[in-house]
């Protein structure tokens, strides 16, 4: 059901929730904790459902943990944290998994991660976890977990599943947090309407929609931070197929106004 | 279905588009327009329900809108629309929406409402209005009116649905547009997990989820920009009811790093 370059047919949406109950340890493979899911839950995927998965599961079975007694804060860092009460070792993680300091006030930091991020802490995160003993970073490469996740369920189900994988980002001028995706294979992230005619013919010009991120947020909704569910499978979004990653959501440098 | 303090059920989320094809006129009652939309598609709705309408047609049904023939616009304006490229009679109208500019770069500027929100050209649009010829603003005040069609909705059928009125907002850092909630009626907007704590027990520090936002992007991978779709009703989210409007959205300055 990939409509590439057509209108989005106007269907009911559904999001289905997976529930999985079991902690993720580290070299389990996600791709048998979904299908499982799916079974359990007498759920056969269909062509055109998108399936959407908390990154944190994805960083547990990669193994992208750290145990926090392990992680020698700066006298910096720690001066810094005393300050705020904020746990000097969070703090350092943080620090080590940025490539630059975005800003840093208060007990905020906003950092750009590795991939290209703009985030809260470079997504070192310590709840859902183990109780505060590990803190779980993002995964190395969350578009390469994506890939792999979309090939692999190809090979079992012989059907071609967009993945998005997801974090919560907090975001300027507006409270609260919001998905993103952030990591993304086997769709188009964007949809661009440029070129396009409104129905009184009028060009549309700045009409770039994040779909994944919608799409990242709508599984929010019932992926929650309290409640086993780490994945959900959206069913009636017209994506457009094709070669698609998660970079593509970043704006470059040169085009921001906010760096 | 207003469960205020529980945590959420997790159950699958659906969400239905409403069609409405014909134009909507300055001063149509957006009520009569929704509950016509719903009877013609038999659709009755639940406890439950969450009512998501995209801002264009409140502007237009409120007469939100200008003749661009009627904007004078400044030397100053014109001079740098022509630099740009661009319709200096919109840039103009966004100026006069707006109460700050708080970035002009090449062809974008970013201001702050008169409401508050940050985004380009204070939401003043060209598309889906008529060719061209005119503009839409965003509602004068968009919480009074997804307040009042909160209101009408409860008297006509006597079920308490929230109402969450959408615009499509960019952001920074990331590439492509997606959508927010401008006004908010009959829900928490913010839902707040502070002091609550994991399966493991380890109590949850920053985690407010912006769930009108999100129900909102939700609404978005239904209500497109060309299909006639400019609303959806989303059923199966444990929202929290209670007093709630748009303006919790907006982060306060001083909390705010990128101002």
């Amino acid at each position: 059901m990939t409509r590439s370059g057509h209108p989005r047919l106007v269907s009911e949406l559904r999001i289905i929730p997976l529930t999985v109950r079991d902690e993720i340890r580290r070299g389990q493979s996600i791709t048998a904790t979904i299908l499982s899911a799916l079974r359990r839950q007498n759920l056969s995927l269909v062509p055109g459902d998108i399936l959407v998965v908390k990154h944190k599961i994805i960083s547990k079975a990669e193994g992208c943990t750290v145990a926090l007694t392990s992680v020698r804060p700066s006298a910096a860092t720690r001066a810094w944290a005393r300050r705020h009460g904020l746990d000097a070792r969070v703090t350092e993680l943080a620090r080590q998994q940025s490539k630059r300091i975005v800003r840093r006030k208060n007990r905020v930091l906003i950092t750009e991660t590795r991939h290209g991020f703009v985030c809260a802490n470079s997504g070192v995160d310590v709840s859902n976890v183990d109780g505060g003993r590990h803190a779980v970073l993002l995964p190395d490469d969350p578009d390469r977990s994506a890939a792999r996740l979309h090939r692999d369920i190809r090979k079992h189900l012989r059907l071609s599943v967009p993945v998005i994988i997801s974090d919560s980002f907090g975001r300027p001028w507006r409270e609260g947090l919001t998905e993103v995706a952030i990591g993304v294979a086997g769709m188009k992230p964007l949809h661009d309407y440029r070129g396009r005619r409104d129905p009184h013919g009028y060009p549309l010009h700045s009409s770039i929609e994040a779909v994944a991120d919608e799409l990242a947020c709508a599984a929010g909704l019932v992926c929650g931070k309290l409640a086993g569910v780490p994945a959900c499978v959206i069913r009636g979004f017209a994506y457009h197929s094709g070669r698609g990653n998660a970079k593509q959501l970043i704006r470059p440098a040169k085009n921001d106004l906010f760096r």
